[in-house]
């Protein structure tokens, strides 16, 4: 049984907390956040008895292997470097850090401190992205890709009304590219490796952060188009379009419902698998076994480490700038 | 009456003739082919029952108003310029030239000469794309356009096989953003006027012309993502985002078969409108309301003109050349 802690203490950690323990592999026993009281209210149901408001006091706890990091953007790699120096393993939500040196730095300190360090991009471990890996090499020659994710967040009516929302807020390193945008870049560089060049545009908001966006990830003979926002909302499917086939994804990418391969001579194939209906079961489960042998998988680390350099050139084209680039 | 003489004997120039004929606004009086035999076969049925090899001689003939030109791309505005000068009206397919300068010269002499000159886009003729139009100023803040037409040419296999068609072959100012990326670009600059930047990717073949491409029109807080290819499919929608609602537009976009209004606050909206059977019937009606004041709409002008020159720009950053450009 992996002993679990979380840092944060919202919806998404309650998702994760679910998914971890419906595997039967985990347990949660510690509960971090700045406010003592709100970690104890998100233990309760869950019966774990440790409240943390100490980061350094987590790190120090024996009764913890693991902790899963949902804090804002900014926070996730000096958080996850922290623990992991106090021998703990980690998995951090995507993205695992605000910019590329950053995301290297940490997957060697965990290479360092022997331990696990995971990036919580839940796409990659679906059985229908899996499909998507397996069939590519029935498309014949690749020639396109549209990876689309546009929804209008709850936050942005907040951020006009001038609240200061987190979500729009460059200081915690957010922003569209680098939240919903992160699902249409990762999975391109998971399927299809580094980009040999980057096109780029971005709508920025007065905050500076990016309110919506598109690029052009080129590869050798084929090209991927991303477009991503989180100030408008699109329902289209992405694809990947092979001169003998494609493949067509339900919206949205990043849960992967529904695969179809399309044929250009025979017929349509639906090629999904059921999923779990809590779409981080698949990733808790491929932590596990990561923690199990103690290794990290180079190619998830290497999936990591370049996304967050396409991230960075994306910004730097579209001008979008966080405290941490400039140190 | 409009009396109508046609150039080129494909598929596409009967589709024209059926609606220009359905219309009861034109007749069919004659017919250019480069073997004079092609020209009687396709007159037949239409009892027309002149038959020209020579484009002067036809240009001379008392009895033919207007011209449709559908012969290859490189061809249309040297024949529309010489059929303007000997008096008649012109439509030409789409692309209406093979560079801007080119489009803008055979607009300048339709003036010249008191004609009119009309390029087949039948999409903005569509009452769907008027939908579109009608119905912009509904989304609230313009975000995101995604524009996708991509369908495997049926002369991608004698390409591949070294029969050098048409098609793929850039004496005729031919490829994928000429022809079918057209639809996109020109429906962008339709609706949303000539684009502040423009970034363009494509994969070209051997003989010189773009086989698909990307790319990502930019205006003032949107833009435009445009998915073109001859060489794959795709069956994706396209759709025009705002803050406040999407409209989503049916594969293929140059049809418009159906616009659906989606309302984030709100329920979707089927907005479309029945359409022609045959598509080109809307723009021939057009047409006819062109020629019987004899005055060219100036905003379908100046969409051709811009069309052009954002084509021009795609093909100057993908590097597809055509002997046009040279001189």
């Amino acid at each position: 049984m992996i002993r679990l802690a979380v840092v944060g203490t919202n919806w998404i950690t309650a998702q994760f907390v679910d998914a971890a323990l419906s595997t039967g592999l985990f347990e949660l026993t510690a509960v971090y956040s700045r406010q003592l009281s709100r970690a104890e209210v998100f233990a309760e149901p869950y019966q774990a008895s440790l409240y943390f408001d100490s980061l350094t006091a987590l790190g120090e706890c024996e009764q913890v292997d693991l902790v899963y990091i949902a804090s804002p953007n900014a926070f996730h790699c000096a958080q996850a470097v922290a623990l992991m120096q106090q021998g703990k393993h980690v998995i951090a939500e995507k993205p695992l850090g605000a910019n590329a040196l950053e995301v290297e730095h940490a997957y060697q300190t965990a290479k360092d401190c022997n331990v696990v360090l995971f990036e919580a991009f839940l796409t990659h471990h679906r059985p229908n992205f899996k499909q998507l890996e397996k069939h590519l090499s029935q498309l014949g020659a690749l020639r396109k890709a549209n990876f689309s994710y546009c929804q209008y967040s709850s936050r942005y009516q907040k951020y006009l009304d001038g609240e200061n929302p987190n979500t729009f807020n460059p200081a915690f390193a957010n922003g569209s590219v680098m939240d919903i945008g992160y699902y249409c870049v990762a999975s391109a560089v998971a399927l299809f490796g580094e980009p040999k060049a980057i096109q780029a545009s971005a709508y920025l908001l007065d905050s500076g952060v990016d309110g919506h966006g598109s690029a052009i990830l080129s590869y050798e003979g084929f090209d991927v188009n991303i477009a991503h926002s989180k100030v408008c909302d699109s329902y289209l499917a992405s694809d990947i379009q092979g001169e003998e086939a494609c493949l067509v994804i339900s919206h949205p990418l990043s849960l992967c419902e529904k695969v179809e391969l399309k044929q250009r001579v025979g017929e349509d194939l639906d090629i999904s698998y059921p999923q779990a209906s809590n779409p981080m079961v698949e990733e808790a489960q491929a932590l596990a076994a990561c923690i199990d042998i103690n290794t990290m998988r180079e190619e998830w680390v290497q999936r990591s480490i370049r996304t967050a350099k396409v991230l960075d050139e994306i910004r730097r084209q579209t001008g979008v700038v966080y405290a941490s680039d400039k140190t």
